[in-house]
């Protein structure tokens, strides 16, 4: 069957955009390229994560006569030792069942999922409604609008130190600036907060706070959190707050979202279902938009809606089970998740503690513990990276080298991992330094083995 | 229990980024902004959505008489006629019921996902691995990722008009300059390989080709894909092959994909389960690399590697169940789907073709149905805008007027409504052109009811 014609000359009858010559100029056509040159674009080059680079350049060649113990990675699914909630399954599977989350939702989100977020988080000093939610694929999509809806090229952003990487692998793809505040390990992480206030300036775009933190496992107090908000409301910054870990604290330490705090500082606080709920490949994330004198108004919470029209929002199948999800997951779960990493933290600090050379900082909350290297006792190697080489070569246990957090002389242990695995890993680690520490700062490797 | 003091001042024993001065300078705080200034970022004002903007101008009250038919949402899910089989249901089930799912994928996708991909793709003159295979959060995403990894800003891309308009949403959000190439409705909507060739220049990156094609329902044949490739091989351009439709074509007519008729030009295909396997929703889309004669090299792989990063790749559930969706889908789900999709065509279109002043195009894929308007015929209304407005205020049917698609004087009709509600729509259409069709131009509009 062929097509009707229309009788219209596709050459001009209709609308031709404005710069395309419609008639064949024959001298433009020798301007073609004469040989393929394809190159990966200047954006996806200043796509780095400084995880993989760091990694990806290491020998990780773990012993032979050991069996590896990655406590490397920001999974907690990966040993099996931490399954999510039934309710969470069942929920997934009623979504399926119920046929209704096939189809496109908005973009940001199903107004039923959006307010089952909005009620869970809301609270009477910082009440939120389905509008002030924008759903994303995974926190780091929430991330990821929230630093492009405020931040422009030429900009900078403030971001802790150590920190989560993504902040700055974003940052820099944008050609937005970033500027590192210093956390204070002998104040549990705590923000040294002049060093923070030192760095802000004209084209300070935006503060990235992480609580509870990635790498630290610090939770922050309500006072310290008020002293941050001070600063940025004295110097009209507003906040990102990564909270993707939120509640996730040890009993006898208390979660304190950000926002409730604050009534002038505009926060977008980002979060998701990756590690409270145990489901990380889920990609469900959020962002929560407080904004309760007025100061986004509808030019940020416009901008995060077209921006989230460029992928068009999470899997409709987890929005769809999202509010069960929310509701219906029983408080032992929760509870079960924490006692345990507070268990094979203290293990880990326990026993860490204890050896010469290190400095484990006992966390409070996340999943994760800092160790610090007291590198001059180890003049076996140059540097965390080293070491933690040499603790695969050597020890099979791997660790992140805190390098990675651009925090030279720590390293990161995860401590999602079974509690045999990780008193394993402490013993070897334990053999590790004993066999490479020297009692004091040597210049000469006259005792290396 | 306190945090062990590792004796470190956090002000310079560790890493400190180059520009971040360590001690504060009483200066420097005066620096501050004196007020709230937070405005959107201008990549989040420049990602605009044409339908959008021209649909959210539109008055769309419909007539209380008559129940909106709405053929304006390219989502074949929204009145249940089209649901997806249930292969796909219970694959995603297993998925969830092997727990196996749950955790972080590679940020390209599991291997075993991407290589049920490529093969379900992979034929002898293309032969695709799991390495050709990225996976994305819906198709969405795989053109976004291909487009920032081929284009620089200030480069241009080579987009159909009419098309779909996230192209240029994407590239004039990166600063990248689009340029429209002409499809001739006379000629079933093949592209005026003239006009396409007098576009290039030195800063063309890519050229989108999108087939099926949405809105014009168009396939083209083998032949005219050699010409296009003659196109891009003789000027060194890669293509980005939009197939998100491929094998939606009704019987009689053969999909033929890209990349297996080029040896020489570079493809990346873009494809995913939203459209064939009627799950829009599930955002689970792909990028097949076809670059048999090494011009992408490692650069753009890498690039695309990295650029996957951002987000980390769609939901893992999805993922599981991939290779079943693939493979174990009765191939009759297929069949049922087309062939609804051509009867509804053939209907519309032969409704259509005897309304004085419409043109329609029959189709021969997707599931879109291009309907020419002479204008001049309608003094009535200014544009297809207006026109379909007025459909919807006095007809209660709502088409998108391919002024979205950068093409005046036409409207897209969806042709994936039931049976009876596209007949329905067709014999409101006709009578609403009956009532405003004037049998030659006129000037005045005395006749107006
Ligand atoms: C501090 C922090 N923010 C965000 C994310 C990203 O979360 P998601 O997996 O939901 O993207 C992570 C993941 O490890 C994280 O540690
Ligand atoms: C031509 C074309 N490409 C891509 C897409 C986006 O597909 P997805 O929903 O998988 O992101 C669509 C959706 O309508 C489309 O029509």
């Amino acid at each position: 069957k062929l097509p009707h014609n229309n009788g219209m000359n596709g050459n001009g009858v209709h609308h031709v955009s404005v710069r395309a010559p419609v008639s064949v100029n024959p001298a433009k056509l020798k301007s073609h390229r004469q040989r393929w040159n394809v190159r990966p674009s200047e954006m996806s080059k200043k796509t780095l994560n400084p995880i993989r680079a760091i990694v990806d350049g290491m020998k990780l060649t773990p012993n032979p006569e050991k069996p590896m113990i990655a406590l490397s990675i920001g999974d907690p699914t990966v040993f099996g030792n931490l399954p999510t909630d039934d309710t969470v399954l069942q929920a997934m599977k009623e979504a399926i069942d119920s046929h209704k989350y096939n189809g496109y939702a908005p973009s940001v989100g199903y107004q039923k999922s959006r307010e089952a977020v909005s009620n869970f988080y809301s609270c009477p000093e910082a009440p939120l409604e389905g509008k002030d939610v924008i759903l994303t694929s995974g926190c780091s999509q929430a991330i990821e609008l929230a630093i492009s809806v405020l931040c422009n090229p030429g900009d900078n952003i403030l971001v802790p130190c150590p920190g989560f990487s993504l902040y700055k692998t974003l940052a820099v793809s944008m050609g937005i600036q970033v500027k590192h505040y210093n956390l204070l390990p002998e104040k549990s992480w705590e923000i040294d907060l002049q060093h923070l206030e030192s760095l802000i300036d004209d084209k300070t775009a935006c503060l990235i706070v992480n609580n509870p933190s990635n790498p630290c496992g610090s939770v922050f107090t309500k006072d310290h959190q008020h002293k941050i908000l001070a600063v940025a409301s004295r110097n009209c910054i507003p906040i990102l707050a990564d909270e993707i870990y939120g509640d996730m604290v040890f009993p006898g330490c208390d979660f304190q979202p950000l926002a409730p705090l604050s009534s002038d500082v505009p926060i977008l606080s980002c979060g998701g279902l990756a590690k409270r709920w145990l489901v990380p490949g889920w990609r469900m994330g959020w962002i929560l938009i407080h904004d309760r004198n007025d100061i986004f108004g509808t030019g940020i919470r416009e901008g995060l809606v077209k921006l989230s029209q460029r992928i068009l929002g999470p899997c409709t199948v987890v929005q769809g089970a999202l509010e069960s999800i929310l509701n219906d997951t029983p408080p032992e779960f929760y509870q079960g998740t924490i006692s345990f990493l507070k268990s094979n933290s203290e293990i880990c600090f326990s026993e860490l503690s204890t050896v010469p050379g290190l400095n484990p900082v006992m966390p409070t909350g996340a999943m994760y513990i800092m160790v610090g290297i007291e590198m001059e006792h180890f003049p076996d190697f140059q540097n965390d990276v080293e070491f933690t080489e040499r603790l695969v070569t050597e020890q099979s246990v791997f660790c992140l080298p805190a390098t990675a957090f651009e925090y030279p002389n720590f390293f990161r242990i995860v401590v999602t991992v079974p509690e045999e695995m990780m008193i394993e890993a402490c013993i070897r680690i334990r053999e590790f330094c004993a066999r490479h520490y020297r009692p004091r700062s040597q210049d000469s490797h006259e005792l290396d083995q």
